[in-house]
């Protein structure tokens, strides 16, 4: 309804109490941060203010030294003072780990909230896995909102995911308490075209009186009003500079994404064209993989990253703060002041963000970059034994063909596909890929339908020599194996199905790296620095496969190439899927030219 | 919950698959307004846009000339196109009109939302009061937020208005889905001191997850800081550029106000220095006197002079518009943009914002400063009869005492009243009122105590050559009578109460001014030209009767005189009342010196 609820937890009477009588001066207070200069997000201005907390609320901001009676004094000399920041749209298992260890990472890099789409764990688990999100995040000093995910499975009819949510499943989830809205809106043309579904799904966000998040990719002009019309209110998915002015136009809530660094300079000089910073700019990590997580952070990498490229810091700042708060209509948090949430970050300068005291409702919980007493997760048995299927062969890698000859359909290019054709010879029974091409194999693993692979051809992604599987690939998470050879695609899917789901490199019928990611096949509950490290070494062991070349084949790209909701070909287990025109090919071999 | 709820009115599935439609180009408009320079309040430019609207929708704002398929062309040539204002803090009541009348007079001026605490209803006719101002707004084409009165009566234990809003009453108003928060805090020492009574209605705003909102007159350090965390989120009482600096700090939502002229300039210089607009300030109201509105206008005009003393337009209408719509969690308002209400102004210029078309809800409801189809209020007979009083005698004004010689007390100085004293001469058992001294009596016109007058004496207002009687009295709005001989007090009260409310100027024996206010005593249902006609008359006819003496004593000033909630003796149905001693004597009568 209003912009300014307060949560549960800052209803409570006789808190409010206490800490008027505090501010008064009639009771000492419980913390007081001293002697730092704070980050004015409202009125621009860095002025030296102490800060007087009780419970979990901030209940004075007064001059420097103005009073000295508390429980607890924590010096901020020297130190910038700001309000924790708030990462408006990102999915935690994108970083692999589980939401207390990902909160264990972010927190003390002064990320105190967090917008989370889990469309991972319920494109796999269904709404138990979107259940178990909201379990998860219960007790986290990390201030999550979590998403009803919108497009499960992305696209309907051409994959089949480990569940389906219609309209009615969304509107079930969008009653829970802890969900703060429906998540990106992948299905860009259904909602231009008011298609059914996804119309009913739109309608139970603005029903449900919370914001239907959008992922407006390359939309513009008359698809970018229709998108817009139709209830969506926010993006992420800027391309440039232009794209950000016409969205800004739109009156959408921008979510800035660190993940794409070399837009962000464009992004700056945008921003700074304007000579203001619209209050409608918030900022986004999205996804980011294990080992840039422990290496560079979540949120405070991009705003670290906005103000090496230009963006003044207090701006980055109130763009992470003050207007990521009121997008999500949340007046307790992203502002130091009187009756706020003590959710507050000191960083060293506004160059490096480097956290020295992170503070989240009124409790220190994070100190020079460690978290002083780090979280443990809610158990995840339930997202447990999600790899339903058997091991597979070396011949179930293979694309069976009559006759000696055929003409083949491949899907060509990394990330923006387009439909592409080859002539490959047959040898007893199977398509001897052809020079240039790679293959992909996507098999069913959620129990919902024969788990044989789907087996397509890619063109221009390089000469592997070996192969790679992994459970992680957009949006239905299948297995998914590349390959040079059908043995190694075998070695490498086997791995992967024995740990349970994760990723597995293969080369000379061994493996060569394996993370194991038994939750979901997404996520692993072993701490961040383990699963950076696996992960790391299986990102090298990928790369003596193939020979990536940037900027669009790349090691990214692997977990997109299913990704059938975008444009163009893609493989799926049910077979090469074009969304644009609804074609669903089982086998690529489009004609027997020899027989 | 969220901050882009939608009301319920674009809720509807079918509104938003034809703007959809409509957005891609398969289906004409029915609105297009073309060839105008839209005000884009997010990014802050001056740019040629097109607006395409269906229904209540805004479907589409493309380039202009992009289309030209619509029911009904609006040419906006020459025209700056602005969202429709928005006005954060106003009382209809103080203009005298009906809500009807009164969104006659500024939606053709192009305010189409205003947030009304009904307070005056509140305080004369109980919750029947604001639930006929609830009744009253639901039908017109002006957004009217309303607000649960906070502080009826002003002064518990000194005064007796026609009710008494407890938590519980409170809690109830706030349950009506037409309110928006809690009105003005105006006992600010109760929140400050958590007194039971205040802070339970503080925490019935809060538990029912609507703003608390503020009148933070003069509160700084300390005492302001408490205000804010007990949860009062907004303050319109602003007196200086350092008070709107400290405010702005502590996180307050700003309600710039347009009723204290003098300030303006000084806001003005403290927000350029800024070198932004803080999007927490937002513009109002509050009090515009009925000839006042009829002449200058409402929340345009505050836009107006603010742009007058040197407020970037741009600022002034993001300040109007964007900024009061997200304080509000409207994301249905404030900005022109696809699926955003079809709130829309034609304004000729930024410098008179000569309002050439108005568009509410999609409707061209306004041309040329006039409503194309004027509006007829809701029938108020609930809010007639409330001068549960009888005519009254000259006698009654008079002041009883023993003996020939007493010691008064007396209120002295408009405005910022402070206690005084003085000698009177006893003649036939009533005080003379001595040299220098105005009587001022006040008679409960509620029915809930007898309706005796309780006359004191104030010093410093002039010398009456007549009398003064109004029924719109801050904030019981009892009879309040003042003059300068009992007789003419008599007629123009009986005057009043013939007319079942209102205002009246008597002097030699006769009435020379009559506005009869017969709903609620506060409010005619005469059209706005003739209330203002009537009030400036009045008003020309008090200026006979006494010399004001600007800044303090001014014709404004009586309406205050009986605001027993403000600092120092005030005049009520009880007697010389003191809210911050606690005091109340029902005589002024202190001591007989000659007996």
């Amino acid at each position: 309804m209003s912009a300014v609820q307060q949560p549960h937890d800052l209803m409570d009477a006789t808190l409010r109490t206490r800490a008027v009588a505090a501010a008064r001066g009639d009771e000492p207070f419980e913390v007081l941060i001293r002697g730092g200069t704070l980050v004015d997000v409202v009125t621009g201005e860095l002025r030296p203010a102490d800060i007087g907390i009780v419970g979990a609320l901030i209940a004075s901001v007064h001059e420097p030294a103005a009073r000295s009676d508390a429980a607890t004094l924590i010096d901020a000399s020297g130190a910038l003072v700001s309000p924790g920041l708030i990462d408006t749209h990102m999915h935690v298992e994108s970083s692999m780990v589980t939401p207390a260890n990902y909160a264990n990472a972010v927190l003390p890099r002064g990320v105190t909230t967090v917008v989370w789409d889990p469309h991972e764990f319920g494109n796999v688990n269904g709404v138990a896995g979107v259940r178990w999100a909201a379990d998860a995040i219960a007790g986290l000093p990390l201030r999550t909102v979590l998403l009803a995910p919108s497009s499960v499975p992305s696209a309907p009819g051409l994959e089949r995911a480990g569940a389906d949510f219609d309209a009615g499943v969304v509107a079930d989830i969008l009653s829970w308490p802890e969900i703060g809205g429906i998540a990106e809106m992948m299905n860009m043309r259904g909602v231009i075209d008011s298609e059914a579904r996804i119309g009913a799904i739109v309608q139970a966000g603005l029903a449900a009186g919370k914001p239907v998040n959008g992922h407006a990719r390359g939309l513009e002009g008359a698809d970018l009003q229709a998108f817009v019309t139709a209830g969506v209110s926010s993006d992420h998915e800027l391309v440039s500079g232009d794209d950000l002015m016409e969205k800004l136009r739109a009156g959408l809530s921008i979510e800035l994404r660190g993940s794409h660094d070399h837009l962000l300079p464009e992004f700056v000089k945008t921003l700074n064209g304007l000579g203001h910073l619209p209050q409608t700019v918030t900022l986004c990590t999205d996804d980011v993989f294990p080992d840039d997580l422990a290496q560079a952070g979540g949120l405070d990498d991009v705003v670290r990253r906005l103000v090496r490229y230009g963006l003044p810091a207090e701006w980055a700042l109130r763009a992470a703060t003050l207007n990521g708060a009121v997008r999500l209509g949340r007046h307790d948090l992203g502002v130091i002041a009187p009756g706020r949430r003590g959710d507050i970050v000191l960083f060293d300068d506004l160059v490096e963000f480097r956290a020295r005291t992170v503070v989240a409702s009124g409790k220190t919980i994070a100190s020079a970059g460690r978290m002083i007493e780090p979280l443990t997760g809610l158990a995840a048995d339930r997202l447990h034994g999600t790899m339903k299927i058997a091991p597979l062969s070396e011949n179930d890698f293979r694309i069976g063909a009559d006759g000696v000859k055929v003409r083949v359909a491949t899907i060509d290019r990394p990330r923006f596909t387009q439909w592409a054709e080859a002539i490959a010879e047959v040898e007893d029974g199977f398509v001897v890929p052809p020079e240039g091409t790679t293959m992909i194999a996507v098999a069913h693993r959620h129990g919902r339908a024969d788990s044989l692979p789907r087996v397509g051809l890619l063109s221009g992604w390089g000469h592997w020599r070996g192969a790679f599987a992994t459970t992680v690939s957009h949006d239905s998470h299948n297995l998914t194996v590349f390959g040079g050879n059908a043995a190694d695609m075998a070695v490498a899917a086997n791995a992967v199905i024995a740990a349970g789901g994760g990723m597995a490199a293969a080369s000379g019928g061994k493996v060569d790296a394996l993370l194991p990611l038994p939750l979901a096949g997404l996520v692993s509950e072993e701490p961040l620095e383990e699963v950076a490290a696996s992960f790391a070494e299986l990102r090298e062991a990928v790369g003596r496969i193939v020979d990536w070349q940037p900027p669009y084949l790349v090691f990214k790209a692997c977990f997109g190439a299913t990704l059938a909701c975008n444009a163009g070909p893609h493989q799926t287990d049910r077979g090469i899927a074009d969304v644009v025109t609804g074609k669903l090919m089982e086998s690529p071999v489009l004609e027997v030219l020899e027989a």
